[in-house]
């Protein structure tokens, strides 16, 4: 059970909230497998979607979650809006609330924003990616897909690759992972590892050759073409031959390790096309999970008293 | 009863039609109350919202407030949209027609496109704002909030603060106002008050400390940032000095006078933090009162014929 | 009955795929005539709707068309989108695959977009418009509509004037209109009519007096501002005169030949005002078609098993 208005970070959640959050969402994955993918559930309640930063997939997810729940949604995105221009989060947030939305969805650019908005309204606050902090419903994704595909979480060793020091998505599953039991490495160029990471238990390598062994998943990151204007990083072609997954390099992580990526790929950079296509990976099956996780962060956030069951 | 296919202006409105949609709001306010806020007054409708300029706020109370009855919406703004660009309004006008559109919600930087769009659709069409003439919607949410909180319009004295001269919202007010029998007073520097308010009957005032005293309500408009680049306006420091609107000052207007802003705030120049924040302002009742009257405009326009209750 | 997974293109169509579809048409006509515009269709099914291109008529159209059916839908337009931008259309076809979409509606620059998407998701894949190649949703409202004027479309000669060359209007109608029998004739300036016309049946023409009489339709294309300064035209006012529409030249067609246009119209270059807001002019009625004949595109490829009265 979720005892919470917002779902703003992983760090802030117990593992057994993160429990109920993936029991619930594999409730989720079976509605969305009917033919008829929709549910009375939050059949009255608005979702506002605000993406202050483009990204069509989320939204997409986002929305799709809250349409088969039956929600209205109304979104924005930023470059079509005034709410960036002229107004303060604060009084977005007023008056969101004012509005009557019952659920906000929030991608800033700005670290802690959805933790700053959740204050000043009575909406349910989901962040769907702060700046560089969290981004708590792709790590909850990535677990349960994690869990659908071996079985377990606890014991397992998942190896981040790629840019760890602007990624959310490594943070918020640093913490989730570790809250389940898994073991966590990152791999990616000095320039792009964080300090501190070894103090929270983290195991951290620069090169392929020692991260990927004995790696139960290799979670391949997007590399953000502004790395190397940014001069964090050589060249593209330099980087894809130090750390790019090739069927070859994928070999070192032994037959039964999955890949995963939060998309959108970059073919033949991080991750070659041969391993983005095969069965080892599960690309796919964290953008179909992503629906049922998210309908499970409304449901359990949104729903009303003593409506257990209300999603079946 | 409202015996009109649009509303372009309150201008154009009679007392008793004002009155008429206060009362259906009212009912609304009533339904967005409700756990689960929908009504299935206007399913199978289509409301088509055509933003010319951007408006987070306004669009989104518009959107709720058809799905709010039910309607189906779609939705286009104006930066994204090839309706600008390769179209005339004439065309867009009867495009929007042909497609079946019950009702038009259309925001446009001309002066007279709502009256002149409702002329080629047989839809309702709503003026969100038109250029500098008027914003009928937020009139009548003003209207509904001052009596919400003072329990009557009549005998009250209003005054608008700021630049009168580029507002669609205060030319709305001065004509709702004036029918349901309350004192309209203006204030702001020289080069921001149109000519000939006198005559219609609206006090003017360039000092905030001639303007206040004796205000019932103390309405304070947003400052446009382009005012200043227009050469309208020496600074914005000096503005905030001569009519922002700091706890201190609203002492001038008496104990029981109210604070309305359109919104979006630009705290510490036209409005301080402080008044915002305070109990004597009801900016995010109006934001509320916003969804309730859009949906009393629509359910008024586009409900059918014997079908008085079909909101309950 | 259709049976295909997708609709990509008339010239792959068979002609009782077309009747088939004209047909369906015709009873979704009936049903937005209706005061509740809303069958229960395609409920819990989910439309996305990916427009590379802006064009909010074409994504009013199909918009509408779906929510008419109760599907739900997830839209996005290219310039606010990070598909565009981040992800190769192989990916974003994975991507919408894995979020669960019945149907994907596709406007694209290039030629073949859509048919490559359709090879990479389950969902039923529509063409809005890929590049030069097609538009066939155009193509079919424009048959449903000669054919509600007109009676049939056999027998019949169908006149096209303006840029033939860039047009998969041109390209789409003239595979529908020769599959139902009826002759095709092009005729616009010599830099912008295709080669290779003539093998395939279709009659080319350089002056309206030649190609105008006899018509039975006169279908006039959108000239694009940039075909000037492309190159390809000396002068809008030279275009005008050598091939705009005015009700003096259409007299050439004789006092039946009705007039289209896909839109949006360039009043006063290729079609006068009065020709467009004449009784001859069936503009309109293709915008009202148009959600009938995408209704029934959407119904045919997404219904289910034992399920043909559904829209009744």
């Amino acid at each position: 059970m979720l005892q919470r208005k917002d779902l703003v970070s992983i760090e802030g959640l117990r593992a057994e909230e993160i429990r109920s959050l993936l029991d619930t969402a594999g409730a989720m994955r079976e509605v969305i497998q009917r033919d008829i993918k929709k549910v009375p559930t939050l059949r009255g309640k608005v979702v506002a979607l605000l993406f202050y930063e483009p990204s069509t997939r989320t939204r997409f997810s986002f929305e799709l979650a809250a349409k088969y729940l039956s929600a209205d949604t109304v979104s924005v995105v930023a470059a079509t809006s005034s709410v960036v221009k002229g107004e303060s989060l604060l009084d977005t947030a007023k008056t969101i609330d004012a509005l009557g939305a019952d659920a906000v969805v929030l991608r800033h650019p700005a670290a802690g924003a959805a933790e700053f908005f959740s204050r000043y309204t009575r909406a349910a606050v989901i962040n769907a990616g702060d700046g560089m902090h969290e981004h708590p419903t792709q790590a909850l994704l990535d677990l349960y897909t994690i869990e659908e595909r071996k079985g377990r979480i606890e014991g397992l060793t998942v190896t981040f690759v790629g840019d760890i020091l602007h990624s959310r998505v490594v943070r918020s599953n640093i913490w989730g992972l570790r809250k389940l039991g898994a073991s966590v490495r990152v791999c990616g160029p000095r320039t792009l590892l964080p300090p501190g990471l070894e103090e929270i238990g983290v195991s951290v390598f620069t090169r392929l050759e020692d991260a990927l062994p004995g790696s139960d998943v290799v979670y391949v990151l997007r590399l953000q073409r502004e790395r190397f204007t940014q001069g964090l990083l050589p060249g593209i072609e330099e980087y894809a031959r130090l750390y790019g997954i090739t069927t070859e390099r994928l070999e070192l992580a032994g037959p039964e390790a999955i890949v995963m990526h939060p998309g959108p790929l970059n073919r033949g950079v991080e991750i070659d096309a041969g391993v983005a296509d095969s069965t080892r990976a599960v690309i796919t099956q964290q953008v179909t999970n992503g629906v049922a996780v998210r309908m499970a962060c409304l449901y359990l956030l949104m729903r009303r008293e003593n409506d257990d069951r209300a999603y079946h």
